[in-house]
């Protein structure tokens, strides 16, 4: 346990998202297969506070974020969440709004990298949910689509009109998110929306293996590495500079550094500790 | 006519562009085919205060801007801009780049989705016209040429050093703008910077047809994915995360989210109304 | 010489770098083959200090960098720097990466292009410093390698979680750093991390021919591109078109614009003086 715990308690049970825990790699699921995983309030609200609490714990290394069943996340659900806002004031909307947009900022904020593991529809939330993760693992069945103009809503939903341009250019971006029309695996992994396209049906296993590996690696370097991608983005050249000389300063203190010259030295694979 | 009209009357008739409008779709289209549809003072003029009439008086939701004959836009006359910007003081030669980028901000800021219906040249300026649309649409004979340096000039015109590497990465548009040299259109595809080939001598056609599904679908919510994009661009995540909750919140009272729900309860298709 | 120089003097000779010095075209040259041109203290200080005096001196009109050898060049020396930081105290530790940090803003500040010839390993410190250039001109057998996080380092080292999502997009920037796999020639071909692809063994040449067309092109006007291709990475879109009107308005008074204008009249190719 960190040693920075106060009074707030972590919670025993997720129960609008599978979690499964192993050696450093959290697997959230989710798993309304029925329902191609569409998102409820409460599996997005689930989404923060584990998050929330996987940031202040410090165990996790690494996350897989994965859906069961034909598809990774079909987006908010029609009845639960389209039903439940038209009948919503105007603070309860903004409320709601926000939320799934902290899912998105705790994603990029998480100190440790967050591995999409997808496959049929990535739809809706569900799009982004997969475009906030660092890497996305897909098999050749998955689908993006963005439809948020689709139900009357604007595509800039959740940080999507911030990220989409920065992955795949704003060109791409405004097709995408104007339109809604769904991305095969193909097309999405030529505009850089896909980090790794695998074989039908191995996105999970080839993502946990991902996770395995960042985990099992320097991970303090993969967490400030992500660190720096997401402030980078909005820093101009010569601040981005200053902090990376001050973190590459920092990490020259690292365990891990020393560790990678002894093991050079000694002729041996590195044994990290992630510190 | 828009409630939130003053004093300030509407132009009766354009002289250097031809305008059309047929329900809620506008086309303008650059008709000097004998010069390439080159650009000269009065129809950079025009296209600054049709885009701001437009913007006033809400009818627009969307916009094509396309050229007659061989050509969709060959810039900047030589004879008419070149030779007469030489002798021309400074107060005048700011007064001119500013003009012509205020019609690049103009169409960033239009409040619907601007279309270039491209064939031929789109050189110079009429290449970054095309950059600021928010689609390009081409057919194969589309060449693009940033050709500032050929003429002793920055490449960076009209905002094309902003825009270019956001469409299609630094390192292209390091190229593109440096050398100026032509792209032929399946370059062009390649790297992101044509949203749609089309076969040829169909730009005109698709451009049209893309046009008209926006501006007959929810027109409201493709004028905030459009916003968006052009607002998050220059906004930290932190900050798009909050504009794109607000504005959620704000579309979920609209007629059109209404207007989704209903139709996809009651299993018909929705009546889009752009509000 | 240019007239603004004082007392400071320039430097006789570079005896961490070959330096050659060609009308207006200086070519660079990493010069330890026996260890791949592995970056030193002295290596970095020379890049450092040359550019500031290139900068200051105002005679080259472009510069190639390159390396000697089977490599470009392998990054930091695993003796001669890791093996020194790890006795170092914080301080030292914070200087000595400010330093690489300046060597690339002073790549990316340069008032002339730098183009980055490229073969075998572009590795660490050397992929940033390829990726810093304006150009990456490379043959076949080039490979970069970001390979940070390998040493237990961040990934965003001397700029680079800044620039690589500005010229290959967020997913792929975050596959590279985080991992820091080998990227062969014809991924980074594609994901637009490289300008030009040229036959085998072709590098340099290829890149010395363009640095030439650079120099005795408007070097002027390819010099402000690229300060405004730097600039407005950092600028919102409305900045970004008021220093390019202002931009342009300067150089509307430069002798080469009169010159395109006088050749184009004159039917004769213009001859370029670069200001």
């Amino acid at each position: 346990m960190s040693p920075f715990t106060g009074s707030a308690r972590s919670t025993d049970q997720w129960h609008h998202l599978d979690v499964e825990r192993d050696d450093g790699v959290v697997t959230v699921t989710l798993n309304r297969p029925h329902r191609l995983n569409a998102l409820t309030f409460e599996a997005y609200a689930d989404l923060r506070d584990l998050l929330a609490e996987l940031a202040r714990e410090r165990s996790a290394r690494a996350l897989v974020l994965g859906g069961r069943g034909r598809s990774f996340c079909s987006g908010g659900d029609v009845e639960e969440i389209i039903g439940a806002t038209l009948g919503a004031d105007t603070a309860r909307l903004l409320d709601f709004n926000r939320m799934t947009g902290q899912v998105v900022r705790a994603i990029r904020e998480a100190p440790f990298p967050v591995v999409a593991a997808l496959h049929g529809a990535a739809a809706g939330a569900g799009a982004v949910l997969a475009l906030a993760a660092d890497f996305r693992v897909a098999d050749p069945s998955t689908r993006f689509s963005f439809l948020f103009t689709r139900v009357g809503l604007s595509g800039g939903d959740m940080g999507a009109a911030y990220l989409l341009p920065r992955v795949v250019g704003l060109g791409h971006a405004t097709r995408l998110l104007m339109l809604g029309d769904p991305v095969p695996a193909d097309e999405a992994e030529r505009i850089g929306l896909i980090s790794r396209l695998t074989p039908h049906g191995e996105a999970d296993a080839a993502a946990g293996a991902l996770a395995r590996r960042l985990a099992d690696g320097p991970a303090l370097a993969h967490a400030q590495t992500k660190a720096l991608l997401t402030a980078e983005l909005d820093l101009p050249l010569a601040a981005a500079v200053e902090l990376d000389a001050a973190t590459q300063a920092l990490l020259m203190h690292s365990a891990d550094y020393a560790e990678f010259h002894a093991a050079f030295t000694g002729k041996r694979p590195p044994v990290w500790r992630g510190r």
